[in-house]
Formats: C-alpha cells, structure tokens, sequence
C-alpha cells in the first residue's frame, strides 16, 4: 500500500465547516487504499493572533517562548482534524511535532529539520490509523520546542514523505496550481500541468508564493514528486518533479514578479578586498536578507555597489549601512524602496539564444526602464518601478506567449 | 534559598493587563531571595472554549486528542506569563509539563501523576531563572500527553511543590482564602488563618470549591504547607497544614454546602450479597460518582438503597439502574434532583459529643427536613432540599458561634 502524505495550510481549516471538508478529502485518499499522513497548519490567523498577543505583552520576546506559544497552534487543528475523521468513522491519530520523531536543530523561529524518526508514524499507519502531523514544529537537542518559521509546514509535509518513502506528497491550498504567472495580473495565465524542481525554485525565489524555496529544495534532494493542488474544488493540480519531458516544452515555463523590493547603493566604494565583507556582514547578522547584488566595473579603483532587500528591511538596512559607508570611505548611501521585480523562467533558455534580447524588448515597448538585471542559468530577472511590474508580466506573459499550450 | 511553588488559576491570567499583574506578584517574590516556581492554568475561559470547537466537530471526542487539544491552553498561558517577566527585565523560562518531568499515567481526561523528575527545573532555578511550568498535564510512559481533569493545575502545583521540597506551595485564586463558609450565602463568614489538612478535605468533598480535594490529599502525604490567598489584592490568606495548634480552637471549623446533589432510591430490593455490587459496579464503569451511600436495616431480607450523586449524572444514571433494579427484583427506582447538602466540619468534634444533635436542632427549628444523614470523624451532612440550603448555612454558622473569632 503506498503512503501518501498531504498537507493543508491554514485557510483550509480555518473552521469547524472547513475541517469536515478536508477531513472528506483525507477520507477518500484513504478509502483510495492509501496509508495517509497528513500535515496541518494552524486555522485561519491562529498564529498572528498569537503573535499579536504576545506583542500585547512583550513587543521583543524571547524566541524560544514564542515558538513554545507558536507551536501550540497547530496542535490544535490536527487534533480537531483528528476529531474530525473520528466522527465520520475512522480511525486517526494526531501527532505533536516531537511525537511524530521530528529533530530540528536550536534555531528558534526558523529552525532546520536536521531528522526524522518515523517509528511512531509507521507504528499508527500499520494499526491503520489515519496520521494527523502539527506541522511547523519538532523538538532540539536541548528538549525544547522550535519552530520552523516560512514555509515551515509545507517543509514538514516533503521531509515526512521523504523519511517515508511516501510515493507523493500533496500540498493543498488557496490556490489550484502553479500558474504561468500570477493569475490575478494576468487573466490568461494557465495552469501548469507540471514543472521541474529548479524551475519551481527559480519561481519560488523570484516572488511567486505559493510553495517556499525551502520545501522545493528539500523536494529536489530527496526527488520526491510535489503536488500543489486546491483544497476546496476537485482539479488537477501541478506536479512539482525531477521528471524528463521537459526538452520538448516550451522553453520559457512561467513569470513570477515581486513588488516588495528595495535597492540600496552605495557610491565611490574603494575597490579593495574585504570592502563586500564589511558591507554584507553585518546585515547579516542582523537578520537581513540580501537578494541581488550588483558591482560595477571600477572606474580610478572607485565603484558603485547596488544591492536590494524587501522593503520592510529597508529602514533598517540604511541604519546599519551608513556608518559603515562612512567608515570604508565611499561616497554616499542612496535608497529607493519603490521597486519591485519581473523574472522569466525557464529550464531550456540556457541553451537557447535571445531570450533575454526579447525580455529587454518587450520591456523596451513598454517604455519600462531597466535599473538592474540578474539572471541565474533558467532566468532572467529586471529590476524596474514598482508601478510598472503589472504591465510587464502582462507583456512578458504574452511575448513568450504563454497563453498558448 | 528557599524554593516557592505558586500556582495562578485562570481567571488571575485572563489577559494581558492580568498576566502583567501576575508577573509583579512572582517578581516581588523572587526579589524576596526567593527561588520561584510557578504552575499556571490557562486564560480565563481558554479551556471551555477549545471544549466548544471540539464538541462542534465531534460531539463524542476520543480522550487522547482531546487531552492533546487541551493541553495547548496552559502552554500559552505559561509562556505569555515568561514574556512577561523577560519584558520587566526578569529571567524566566516557560515550560510544558513534560519539560518540566510530570509523569502520568494514562488515564487521559484524569490522568494521576505518576512521577515527577524535576531535573530541568532545578537547573532552570540554578541558573537563576524563574521557572513558569505549564499546568494540568504530564506525559505518559507511551509519550502522549494527559491531562489531570478537574484541580489540575493545583495538583501540579503541590507535587512540584513537593518533588522540590519547596518552603511552601502558594494557590493564588479569585478568592482570598477559606472561609467558615461561602460569603454569598453568609455575610458574617470569616476567614480562617489556618486549617488542617483532613478538615479542608472534608470541606472540598463537601462542596466548598476553592481547592479540589486531590491537591489537598498530595498536600497531606508530603506535609507540604498550602497557602490559598488572593491574586487581586494583598490580604493573608489561609494556610493548610497538618500543624498542633487544632486543639485549642472552635471545634467547628467551617460550614461547607453542595446545591448540586441529585438522589436515587431502589425500593424493594432482595438483601443478599452481591446486590450492592451488581448496582454500583456499572455505575463506576460509567464514570458516574458516587456521593453517599444509606442502606436501610432490612425487613424480611428486602431493602431500600440510597444514594447520591450530581445532578449532570441523574438521567445517565437512572438510564443504567433501571434494567439492573429489574434484574435484581426490586421494587422501583425513584429518584429526585432538587437535593443540596450541608455539612459541618471540624477535627475537634470527634471526641465532643453533642454537634451532631446542635446540628438537627438547628435545621429542625428552621423547619428543614432531613432527608440523609452521614458522618466522617471529622464532619456530619446531612442531604435536605436544595432550596433550603441557604438558609441552613447561615442557620448552623450562626448556631456553631462561627461569626465570633
């Protein structure tokens, strides 16, 4: 019998009506012949009203109390999920994150899964139980709680099917699949049947939301075949793999965009060693993510130095910037928080010519400006105004007429 | 340094504002130089609520989930305590009950504790951190979690308490201490300044509802000193004790009453062995308890059997009785839910004569009829109407001097 693992976020058990739904849906994979295990995400705003609370009573508090508080969320829906499957008549077990043999390492509010003991989910499906896992969560060294922060029970649900030999793992939620681009800009955006797991995390890191790069990449590692489908209607979804057909595709698969980008610049940067380190270090010690980085070729041994963040880092980011700018004897620190990012993708461009030539012409058309580009071997990513990222997946969308199957 | 256990029920941590206040109070003790504990119930009606959702979803839920779904409501409450104290500058570490080593055993919904190995706590109070410790739940030898059913977190309490050779376990409630008898019923009721421990079981048993009697039997086997005082305002409370200074008091201590008794009869019933045991054995297996117990002296080897429980019970019960009463060849089975109790309590009056017919004069010279009698060697009840309660206690405080110190 194969061991099927699916997982449903939030807003799919965001109520008692919602989890008899999804509790209907894990009945008939399991009637199916299927052993099931599924991983839940807390209902509704669970977590951010927990958040908000505990903002009421400490705006700082210590990680590890609040991933202990956090932790508590999804325990109660896969509880109420296992309640729930009870009450139609089968037999389910709900599994706290350490009871289901999850290790993570002590990285409180983003911590790694480092191992999975899947004695006590094996045990429960060979009873015949139906396996309810609180995602998010597992337990350190130290026999504390940790959360798994972004992402965090998509990335349960792939290392669960991994450490089970599961022969898929499901992910369901808001939306019916991976789109060629973000259906809400682009009315004829399709549905992609499937894709590759670099593809998906070149989507993933360019700013399309529905998986996080974490679970993708852990997907990639253990080749275990992702489905993203919808928990609410009864459609195909899209498989997320390692699979062969690709060549014969069209070589451009989807654009994903980001509106949520910053670029800071720092001017007249001594072009000597060390001077990256002195910059990027200490954003990263503050929690910073920096996402693209740009040097220009120096001029008399002087450059410029553009980098972007998300917005919210931004203010930030300036603040520990500036001294630093001042101490390495650049020029000035420039900011521009109105920014967001267009990305084709695509695993048979980088075999392929002028595609990028096309990307910059379509921009061109549109009279959108390009203030800086990126590209990894499967994309090609722009830089432009925020109020103009609409309009260039539209025209993108169509240039590489991803309308057409 | 001495080791202090404190517990705070629900309604001292109902919100932000109250969790604060609860945190002054553990501060002020720990600046005392002492070493402090802290058992903690959840927020307010946190329980009651996940009760609902659950019963919304599955009227009938499995125990073990539901111990599992019950559970999270003292972890938040634990670590928003934690955030708290962080937040005034205190060192602090929230802990579920497994983390802090309270074994249980499996009996889910009332699970007993089984063990404490107090460990982490010790090394948490070694550090210097104030530890707050999740109530009402433990883990079992099969690594779920139970919860201890009603007086759960005062039971926690006294065996950390105890595992910890703490000075004293403090129960801070909504009310101030343990009073001759209920202050809503009679306004001349005093605060005790202390009471032994034999006398507060009997008073718990009897229906007063400060403390469940669990936590004051646990309190009695270890000796461990109980202090029942208010977590609202600064006043002395009550200490329990097993201390000598009983002898030279009022012999009466305390009036305690019960609205919430319900009576069924079984007339006609054969008086041979066995019979006691055909009637109560499926009541047990039931969950129903058993209050008191009166068998006639028999008449031609036939009886009439007495007994009372809660109102809740009544129906459940006469359900189970009635095929039985007919199986053993009784008579009828009557029953009637408008009962309450009242009951005087006091170590001193086992070897005083006389209470026992103060106690009948007085409730006869009021008119009340008596419907059961029952003796412990500390404590007289008697079973009357349920809407002559009121009027009794404040009858028998009156007529045992309990208004005068």
């Amino acid at each position: 019998m194969a061991i099927v693992v699916q997982k449903y976020g939030g807003s799919s058990v965001a109520d008692a009506d919602k989890i008899r739904n999804v509790a209907r849906r894990i009945a008939a994979s399991f009637n199916k012949g299927n052993k099931v295990v599924v991983v839940v995400s807390a209902m509704g705003d669970t977590t951010d009203d927990l958040i908000e609370l505990a903002g009421k009573i400490n705006p700082n508090p210590e990680p590890r109390e609040m991933d202990l508080l956090l932790s508590t969320g999804e325990i109660v829906s896969s509880t109420l999920l296992a309640m729930a499957l009870h009450a139609m008549g089968f037999s389910a077990v709900a599994l706290s994150g350490p009871q289901a043999g999850i290790s993570t390492d002590s990285d409180f509010s983003r911590a790694r899964i480092t191992g999975i003991e899947p004695r006590r989910v094996v045990k429960e499906l060979d009873k015949g139980n139906i396996v309810i896992v609180a995602g998010f969560q597992g337990i350190t060294p130290e026999n504390e709680i940790a959360t798994l922060g972004r992402g965090g029970s998509d990335t349960t649900a792939v290392a669960l099917a991994a450490s089970l030999k599961a022969r898929v793992c499901e992910i369901y939620t808001d939306v019916e699949g991976i789109y060629t681009a973000d259906p809400r800009l682009v009315p004829e955006a399709r549905k992609l049947e499937e894709i590759g797991y670099e593809e998906m995390l070149e989507m993933a890191t360019s700013g399309a939301r529905v998986m996080h790069h974490r679970s993708v990449e852990l997907g990639q590692v253990f080749n275990m075949p992702i489905l993203v489908a919808s928990s609410m209607v009864e459609k195909p979804g899209t498989i997320i793999h390692g699979g062969k057909s690709m060549e014969q595709r069209n070589k451009v698969r989807g654009i994903a965009h980001d509106m949520d980008v910053a670029k800071i610049t720092v001017t007249g940067v001594p072009d000597r060693p060390g001077i990256a380190a002195a910059i990027f270090t200490p954003l990263a010690r503050a929690g910073i993510s920096v996402d693209t980085i740009v040097q220009n070729a120096s001029v008399n041994n002087i450059t410029d130095l553009t980098f972007t963040i998300t917005e919210k880092d931004l203010t930030r980011a300036m603040d520990i910037i500036a001294p630093v700018a001042k101490e390495i004897g650049a020029r000035e620190c420039l900011s521009d928080s109105k920014l967001g990012k267009v990305s084709v993708i695509g695993t048979g461009m980088q075999n392929a010519p002028g595609y990028a030539a096309k990307m910059f012409q379509t921009l061109f058309a549109q009279d959108i400006n390009i203030q800086l580009i990126t590209t990894s071997e499967i994309r090609i990513t722009c830089i432009i105004a925020e109020d103009k990222v609409k309009e260039a997946v539209k025209a993108l969308h169509k240039a590489f007429e991803l309308d057409k199957v």
